[in-house]
């Protein structure tokens, strides 16, 4: 954090650094020594915890399956999903050691001498997740039942980007809802969660935009892949302006439909045999805290009654 | 799974595998293709959380720090403490990408032939968190205030070893109360959690013994790590029998005093300048559950009453 010279800051640099000392001094977040990886104060958990009512409150409840997966996933699934092929920068891939004692000895020699040790490691059989519902789609391989299914799925997902901006967390959790079905059902669940989402918002006192939006894949063909999805309108984010007029906002909650991605990529299928449609929406928790304290101030004790009661804070 | 030829298994295994079987038929557990990683369903997250209820009434309450960490922690951190030494088959190291375009290219090229492409990764600076208080003590890098501290920490741990018994989890919570302090301080801590923790296993209606235990440290090496924890009492797990006397039990509780380990580790100082003592105990949250489920049955709605009111189901 320290590499950049104060000269070349920019405004919006300044800002974020402002906002990230803020919430270090204020004890809401504790720095570690990786940007973007921090611990949670009681206080920070119990403003997830208030925002989370307030989403599931505008959820499907029981209609949906509730599910709740570990931060890895199964190699196998992530290789199907190609999200090496999208997104390796973010990419998380676990190794361990899987060696001898002869083998751990000569690790811990190469590691006495400062060398990295990361060569006597092997892959292991298990990913880190990159999106709370990726770990759901190979439970639904084979025939959906008539309706297609919904989905209440919240977890950590790890996103290997270092930042400065505390809104971009390596570490993070998404509470997901999805539905897997035909086309039309998918489409509809992406759209209709746009003014779902902005009352979600809205209720919490913040003040969001809906803009069409795209994921940020790697590379060149990347590019294309980006392109495609604007142009077929396959996403919508609904952002906050955390730092004023400096930046286009902060993506809090995302609508996307994946079409036939996943329902290829998995075998399902819809009670008609065609392959399944799916669609999601994203509530970013973190970055929702983030634009509550930005918004509404550092002591949630003093936010507005109304959301302080929505919250049950 | 299916590798081990049925007439080699031994009645420990069948034991395993028909509980295994059992959790996932009734949708408890969600399969994965990874042995020991598993999806939850709500309703076995709502006996974590009941459980957990109890955990904390028998807590510290408001006089300890409430932490929550992310299920990665700096690769650094990892580093000073090392656990690469003691647990190098259990450890989860995370690489990612940080190639061209032009690598890029090259890793999907060997991948698209079926190569693995995990060399084409670099070592990130994080690494998955082994134990829910490791993240904790770099925090407290310099000299404690009179009377140490105390933490309430709770978060996902992950663990390398790939086990058909549903009881030994790659990804599962530990809420841990942990104590920073004089060597009295930390030894009094995990003493007297021995008595809280049956205390808290009998509310739940779980029968534990109390056994002294050890770490399962690494190799040839590890064996006199192991005998010294033994021999200088410094860990203590409470059991329960998930599979009647077919073996010695499955550690459900853990208390453990690490001496100055953390506190020589991470420079962390008594409020008198002698390098500070440490000690936990750990509920491990997953092993609780299947504790309840086996010892009441798969249906918490006929869980005995004065239970299912501590746990507020």
């Amino acid at each position: 954090m320290s590499e950049q010279p104060a000269e070349t800051l920019t405004d919006l640099d300044r800002a974020r650094l402002d906002l990230r000392c803020e919430l270090l001094t204020s004890g809401l977040l504790i720095e570690s020594s990786v940007p973007g990886l921090y611990g949670r104060s009681g206080q920070f958990e119990d403003i997830v915890d208030g925002i989370d009512r307030v989403v599931r409150a505008a959820g499907p409840g029981s209609e949906a399956i509730r599910l709740r997966f570990p931060p890895m996933l199964p190699r196998s699934d992530f290789e199907r999903t190609d999200y090496i092929a999208s997104f390796p920068n973010l990419t998380g891939a676990i190794h361990s050691f899987t060696g001898t004692n002869a083998d751990h000895a000569r690790m811990l020699a190469d590691r006495s001498e400062g060398k990295s040790w990361d060569g006597y490691l092997e892959p292991a059989d298990t990913m880190l997740v990159p999106a709370a519902c990726h770990p759901a789609y190979p439970m639904f391989t084979g025939a959906l039942a008539e309706g297609g299914v919904l989905l209440d799925v919240y977890g950590y997902c790890f996103r290997n980007e270092p930042a400065v901006d505390p809104a971009r967390m390596q570490a993070f959790r998404m509470h997901e809802f999805v539905v897997i079905g035909d086309p039309d059902t998918a489409a509809n669940h992406r759209a209709s969660w746009i003014d779902r989402g902005l009352q979600v918002l809205d209720d919490l006192g913040l003040e969001a935009t809906a803009v069409v939006a795209n994921d940020p894949f790697f590379g060149r063909a990347g590019r294309m892949l980006a392109a495609n999805q604007r142009n077929e309108n396959l996403k919508t984010e609904l952002t906050i302006r955390l730092y004023g007029d400096l930046d286009e906002g902060t993506a809090v909650v995302s609508c996307n439909c994946h079409q036939d991605h996943f329902g290829a990529t998995f075998g399902i299928e819809t009670s008609d045999g065609s392959v399944a449609h799916s669609a999601c929406v994203g509530f970013g928790m973190e970055r929702i805290a983030l634009a509550m304290l930005r918004t509404h101030g550092s002591d949630p004790r003093r936010w507005p009654a109304g959301v302080r009661s929505r919250m049950a804070l």
